[in-house]
């Protein structure tokens, strides 16, 4: 692979503008989507490529937004006439289950993944949560086979797109999933059980999400094991885009250090993910993201080390 | 203090006889109670002296599995022509939440702590869950404040006995609760603000049980934050006793060392918390404990170890 995409990474997904409701406070034109938050969380990380479609409904700060963080934004398509995906969600008072009030797919319908020349031999591509059959497609149209492949999927594809789907963790390295999907693939209720079903499906790595308790890590050696918690915040304000800003400093760690999957890469690129979910649920969007100081993340990251690590 | 009891661990809380109904088994007298199973999980790491209560129907075979572990039994008072308090409980399908079928009070609802001379300058004390009007009738039965107490307690005397709550939470170093526990004593939502809360109450050091995701530790020090995973098991047969599990574990490992609440002893200590509540779930009663090898621990300490180590 060329040099010069190494340490790049290229996130497939949706941007969306979501309608959020929380039992404080609401936000009625939310900039979201599973790739939105991850490149605005893995940015700081890695140079990041996004693929992705809006209407012309989609703010134009958000794209600014996006290039400030490094992002390469030429694969964002927009649909003259055509509207974003939106959708309109209401959490609970416990902040963790959440009700769909509405959506609407608008041109994120019909996406269909266009890749730029210049991501073709991106070295690290993480497919977020859509279809199965487009994630595939994806991996078709890369000039070869990127060193790490990261991907992202829900009980919907498990259910009605099983046969894509498998077909899909046949080809990527670590499939992120949360507590419920892991045992709705597999069929199995103990995570460990999980695990090893779902390892046998293709990705050597599975992460488990777990919302506010933080996230474990099985693999890529059968025995290995490594468990994050969440950082403890004094109040969470909006809790979407956690998973995706999960993914996007998991993945931007991985891809900044370039080196595989090491187990020492993978644990890092756990703390990381967690760091930088507990930036997005502080505000609403991104907000949290945006500007964010490298002292800060970094003052946070060492808080995070000093919350996790074992006396000597 | 004489050095005899300067490793010693007094527990005071209940015994009881369970009737246990999870999704695929039954058992209809395990032998339970949150002093039972503290000094069961404790008694591998220091000697445990017990307080609690009992009637003639409690099976010799659990008193001698207690002194098997090294737990010395004198403060066991046995009621004449009594009954031991009984529990019947049945576990939902998530193996988490659980009703209460049965309660049967019997010895238990006149309890009141008897401490054998020889236990009333021991160093490291636990009160476990009962009355807090008895936690403190124990704290004022000691010769000398010990080195270093702990606390469990429920929603029950948060609720209905506030005041003695309170008083009794000025003198301890430790309080175990879970979470919902922890919202409800504080009135608060977020488990930082929870946290500085319960410690304005008295203790130190607060530990949070989160069930199957493990456990935090909020103190001595101000910012000090650590967590800890919960094990994950190829199965959960019994969850019944973790957390007391947990507690003997915890406070086990602090007497060994005898030489205070440092973070790197309270960390520690955290860990074999975890470990033995592991062992305690993975079958009914403490049957997992009884004449568990030395090895056999040491060896899941090891994979715990393992599972939280940070790259270097």
């Amino acid at each position: 692979m060329s040099n010069s995409t190494s340490n790049h990474l290229l996130v497939v997904g949706s941007v969306a503008i979501d309608w959020i409701i929380t039992p404080e406070a609401e936000r009625e034109e939310s900039v979201g989507g599973s790739a939105t938050y991850f490149a605005m969380a893995g940015g700081g990380l890695a140079p990041i490529q996004l693929v992705g479609v809006v209407g012309e409904d989609f703010p134009r700060e958000a794209v600014a937004d996006l290039e400030a963080r490094g992002v390469d934004v030429d694969g964002l398509e927009t649909i003259d006439g055509g509207l974003t995906f939106r959708w309109k969600g209401r959490y609970h008072e416990n902040m963790n289950d959440r009700d769909t009030l509405e959506t609407h797919l608008n041109c994120f319908e019909h996406f269909s993944p266009k890749l730029p020349e210049t991501y073709k031999n991106t070295a690290h591509l993480f497919l977020a949560n859509i279809q199965p059959s487009l994630q595939l497609q994806v991996l078709d149209a890369m000039a070869e086979r990127p060193a790490v492949v990261g991907l992202d999927t829900m009980n919907l594809w498990i259910d009605i797109a099983n046969e894509d789907l498998l077909k899909v963790l046949k080809q990527v390295d670590i499939l992120m999933i949360n507590e419920e999907e892991a045992r709705q693939l597999s069929g199995e209720d103990s995570l460990l059980a999980a695990a090893k079903s779902v390892r046998a499906m293709g990705p050597s790595t599975l992460i488990i999400k777990r919302g506010e308790y933080g996230a474990m890590l099985f693999g890529p050696k059968d025995e290995d094991i490594f468990s994050v918690p969440a950082m403890p915040l004094a109040k969470v304000v909006d809790p979407t885009g956690a998973g995706d800003c999960f993914a996007g400093g998991f993945m931007g760690y991985l891809a900044k250090q370039g080196t595989g999957l090491t187990s020492a890469n993978l644990r890092t690129a756990m703390m990381w993910g967690s760091v930088m979910a507990s930036f997005c649920v502080e505000g609403f969007s991104y907000d949290q993201l945006r500007g964010l100081e490298e002292s800060a993340i970094a003052s946070r990251f060492e808080q995070f080390v000093r919350m996790c690590e074992l006396p000597r």
